[in-house]
């Protein structure tokens, strides 16, 4: 469950000492504190770390801020293949603040629950690099896919082989399973996902597959279910609008599939939450699923209630 | 084609003289001026009345601003049920100025091409009277229908009856045919959108559906593509992310479709565009399909990609 620490008090105030945001990601003792804080107080049976997808085009050279209310913004962004040239490929020793964070968290948690590490997937990172900031439609980042295919391929390559780096050494700091979040897929055609983003995540499952399993969340890309399925990923996401049974259905029984109740169920009273993730249960049913919800917890969602549907899922038997 | 006139230099003289947005959405002459170039100077086959959708929060007694670069924002919102009883049913006399550019408007046209008339969905209507602006989630607005699910009918109920008087007015000042605009329907589940989107729009399609075509467009809402096939809508509109023969499955042959070319494919150079639009023209066939974006158009595509997608579809031979 990402950004389960949101609806935390206790996270608020690590948030307050922390400074501006993206201090807080890189500083690894509070970085840890919160990654391990939904663990104690909602009761999930995995931590996965705090961090930000964005860590990577700032490690590739493409630094960003963090405004208030408004997400995330670059001064400068990828527009040229010059551009794309002066762009490094990630290394270990450019994120070691998450490696730090990684271990820190490990030994807190201490085999408690698994530690789930995490990346954007290359499409959503290519999209802030280019786009240079959240957009509803995305559109200057796909005029680039359209216009200059041989220049998206190849930042596209860059940023899967800094993730890739990414990941692997995360999992080596100690993360358990890693998570690739694809948040802006929706805004592509099925045949443009196919093109320029399946591929890449193909590539980076292939690399850490036999290592860990790798989850892949793909929000809105129900057009790629199928596809997804046949990648060598373990773990398939799905968002709170993909029928369970359609999905099954599409991803076949060698994948395990994680979600997908709407965050907003969460504003309900507690009966209502309970009753509909018994429901949500039911129809994963009892094999090759990991409850969760189908997207990132609201900041003003209450703790009661995410304790509700963590305890819900905890207590329930087929 | 909606929003076509943003590409257009023309448009955007005349946008200026108008002052703010809503002042030019309730000048007549202004809107049936703009409503009448894309015909003229892009050769599209039928016209789409100027105006926007949130004219019946307005009508129904919640007023709005558009601030440039960030959209909608209401200084009121729906929270409580007394706010729900304060709004009125919208009636003609309330929205006489669209009307009076409709009539405009079709003198304009002459009988050239039709005059689309249309309304927001009354989810999406909805959804900005109690979010109170955009949004990426539309949490707030989901909240009341998870909280108060009986407000939400009631305020539901009294969108759809202004939006059926308001659409019975625009066919009497001339509309030839009607469109619902679900601008926001992917962020519900299905089974919410079953329960508090689909049944107002079959409700709005049955009122209207004798007397004009009527066609939805419930942008994202793949997952309803089935149950609009069962309403007595008259047209189905797809966005990009639809598989063409997959909808035509799911919706059957008794609906014309509508789209769906990304408005993104708009920025390739010109032989693209044109053979991308024939392979989505072919995909259609010959029959029950009208020729259109997934979307409406984004203001930096320039007017020449847009006649050369037009040209392509006028061109066309199977």
């Amino acid at each position: 469950m990402r950004q389960a620490g949101r609806v935390l008090p206790e996270y608020r105030k690590v948030r307050e000492r922390a400074g501006d945001f993206i201090s807080f990601v890189k500083d690894p003792e509070l970085a840890a504190e919160v990654t391990v804080q939904p663990v104690d107080l909602l009761g999930v049976d995995a931590a996965i770390i705090f961090s930000d997808i964005l860590v990577i085009p700032e490690a590739m050279g493409l630094p960003y801020k963090m405004i208030e209310a408004k997400g995330p913004w670059f001064e400068h962004t990828v527009r040229s293949q010059a551009d794309a040239d002066r762009l490094k490929i990630a290394e270990e020793g450019d994120l070691a603040y998450v490696m730090d964070a990684i271990r820190l968290a490990k030994r807190e948690l201490d085999g408690r629950v698994p530690l789930i590490g995490f990346a954007g997937a290359p499409w959503t990172i290519f999209a802030y690099m280019t786009e240079g900031s959240g957009s509803k439609t995305f559109s200057r980042a796909k005029r680039m896919l359209y216009t200059e295919p041989a220049l998206s391929h190849a930042l596209l390559e860059k940023i899967t082989r800094s993730t890739i780096a990414y990941l692997h050494a995360q999992v080596k700091a100690g993360a358990d399973l890693v998570q690739l979040f694809d948040s802006w897929a929706g805004v592509l055609s099925p045949e443009m996902y196919s093109t320029f983003a399946l591929p890449y995540i193909a590539r980076i499952c292939d690399a850490l597959s036999k290592q860990v399993p790798v989850t892949v969340f793909a929000k809105d890309a129900y057009f790629a279910r199928a596809a997804l399925g046949q990648t060598s990923c373990c773990v398939i996401g799905l968002d709170w609008t993909m029928d369970i049974s359609e999905s099954r259905e599409l991803i076949g029984w060698n994948k395990a599939l994680q979600g997908n109740a709407d965050p907003c169920l969460l504003y309900s009273d507690l009966k209502t939450i309970k009753k509909e993730t018994e429901k949500m249960l039911r129809a994963f049913g009892p094999l090759h699923h990991i409850a969760n919800l189908g997207h990132g917890l609201y900041p003003d969602i209450e703790k009661d209630k995410v304790r509700c549907f963590v305890d819900t899922v905890k207590e329930f038997r087929f």
